[in-house]
């Protein structure tokens, strides 16, 4: 498996947006959340998405140099317009803007439109985190990703419909990052192609059966994916992925079938941030969170498990080891990255 | 097993709260806010509590009449020291002071210290999905309650921490509700006088063995709940039940260990509000609510299963049909309440 370093697969992408009409500290940005969830490991979310992405930008989907603006505000809320940018440039707008408002009421949130792919959701509370502030976020998707069926149901009406937040820690802020789903349909993608079965309780076939294929989802007829807690306790991820379809769209006032949101991955991103300083202070808060990281990770590991890991710890470490040591990136999306630099005009 | 009208235990619980020293208006809030869980079927968190919460007031654990005061505050935060009162005293105000706070920020948190006991989470964001707005709640408890295990760990480091939230719908709102543990620890002692295991992949004896056995968790020596997602996914019911803790206690500044936060029932609550207002207003939230519950309701049901059911809809049906033919008491329950009651001075 080629292996290259962040700073080239950084180059890579600038250079592949750039090409595509982005600006060039749009290019940069974007290149840079992508490595950086490649640096972590998160390689559904890394620069496995360049191709896409140059796809994108080339048939007109993503707009890139579109404004971001502010539609709606104020003191302690906004709507955001993404224009229909890449997703990271609105979504930085808005971790910017969430931090801002914060500061006066104590609290603040915003939530997007026209919002396309935002890429690592832990990204955007770890920058509200990492200015000492308490952040949480949600995404969901539009129609065409609503994979994932209403406990009880067996038609997808929402998507796998993340959620974030994180908290000032030493070295890297504590970040939570997940799925309101049993499993991504990235990691059922991989599953396929290793030839192995899906966990059990992760998905239903099209009618409504149990199924560990991942045929079984893809179809046709497509299956779906159960909501985190399936399938005794499904009416929890049920319950928690609807909070991320209300506050990612319904609270922005987007319909479900807003004309121009047909993509799969037209987000609605929405963040929140606490300013400590409202409270018992900045440095308190910090304190605090020391002694409870400390606390839950004192609990003694149970047989067969490495222990209490904090959110977010080992997409970090991996992340430091991937600086040192390189980006494994596979063979496959490699060669589509460099096939999506010719249709770009780029020589990789 | 007897059957009362919910209207009788209101009575019966107004009456023992005021025998041990609550104003009229304290103890009819108090006995009202139980006697709405046991409508709606939450047995654990209904009028099975008077007798305890009869002996924390005639012990001084829990002090009727105590003032709750905002000790401070932002435009959109405050901090409320609900003065060791019965927790749905300081937790009404706090419902009030978030309610009127969003609308001005359009957003705004209220956090507990001093709270006990607050009763069914989801009462208090329903109560602002009755304003039009929406709610979102969570409830962690002091370290006497933790009996849940962060996952990796065998040993428990944080409570059963519940999360909330609701939003405006036809008839009653749409609450949500749930543990971030696999099981709470009132139906565990539910299934061990019972005689029946406890669900595989909810607990762990003092060893770290998996356990289905009541006993494996009661001790001693004492076991731990696994949260939720456990065994396979539990690092996401661990990095919600952290955010919890976080919301409840480490941001109103209170430490793991504050001096006179001794006891199980001890509670943080965190109680945020958004006022569709600041959006796309409360009308069109509310129509675009309707279109998302209707749409994730048609998904047709999965077999074996009864469909789709939103969140809260069949607590709001048992309400109704208890609140025609009676709430089933269990014996034991009614002797323990009219020993409390002889405890108080008041004779049932």
């Amino acid at each position: 498996m080629p292996v290259f370093s962040d700073g080239e697969l950084r180059d890579v992408g600038t250079r592949l947006l750039r090409a595509c009409g982005a600006p060039e500290a749009e290019a940069a940005l974007v290149a840079s959340e992508l490595v950086d969830a490649s640096l972590m490991g998160l390689d559904s979310h890394g620069v496995a998405r360049y191709p896409g992405y140059v796809d994108m930008a080339l048939d007109g989907t993503v707009k890139p140099g579109a404004p971001v603006t502010v539609v709606r505000e104020t003191q302690g809320t906004a709507v955001v317009d993404c224009g229909g940018n890449f997703g990271m440039v609105g979504g930085r707008k808005m971790v910017e803007l969430v931090a801002a408002k914060a500061r006066g009421p104590g609290i603040a949130c915003v939530v997007s439109v026209h919002c396309n792919h935002v890429g690592r959701l832990g990204g955007y509370p770890q920058r509200l985190a990492e200015q000492g502030l308490f952040g949480f976020a949600t995404v969901n998707s539009a129609r065409p990703g609503h994979w994932v069926t209403p406990w009880g149901g067996r038609e997808g009406r929402l998507a796998t419909n993340p959620l974030a937040w994180a908290a000032p820690a030493e070295g890297h802020p504590v970040v939570m990052d997940m799925s309101t789903s049993m499993i991504s349909e990235g990691k059922i993608r991989i599953l396929m192609h290793e030839g192995k079965p899906v966990p059990e309780g992760s998905l239903l076939d099209a009618a409504g059966a149990p199924t560990t294929e991942p045929m079984g989802f893809y179809g046709p007829p497509r299956g779906t994916i159960l909501p985190f807690g399936s399938p005794r306790l499904g009416y929890k991820g049920f319950g928690l992925s609807l909070l991320v379809e209300i506050l990612g769209s319904t609270l922005a006032g987007v319909p479900l079938d807003e004309p121009g949101q047909t993509a799969a991955y037209v987000n609605g991103l929405f963040l929140l941030a606490i300013d400590p300083d409202a409270f018992g202070g900045r440095e308190r808060f910090r304190g605090l969170l020391a002694e409870l990281f400390a606390y839950v990770s004192s609990s003694p590991p149970a047989p067969g498990t490495d222990g209490v890991v904090l959110p977010g710890a080992l997409d970090f470490s991996t992340a430091e080891k991937r600086r040192r040591d390189g980006i494994p990136v596979a063979e496959e999306t490699w060669r589509l990255i460099v096939e999506a630099g010719r249709k770009a005009g780029v020589s990789l």
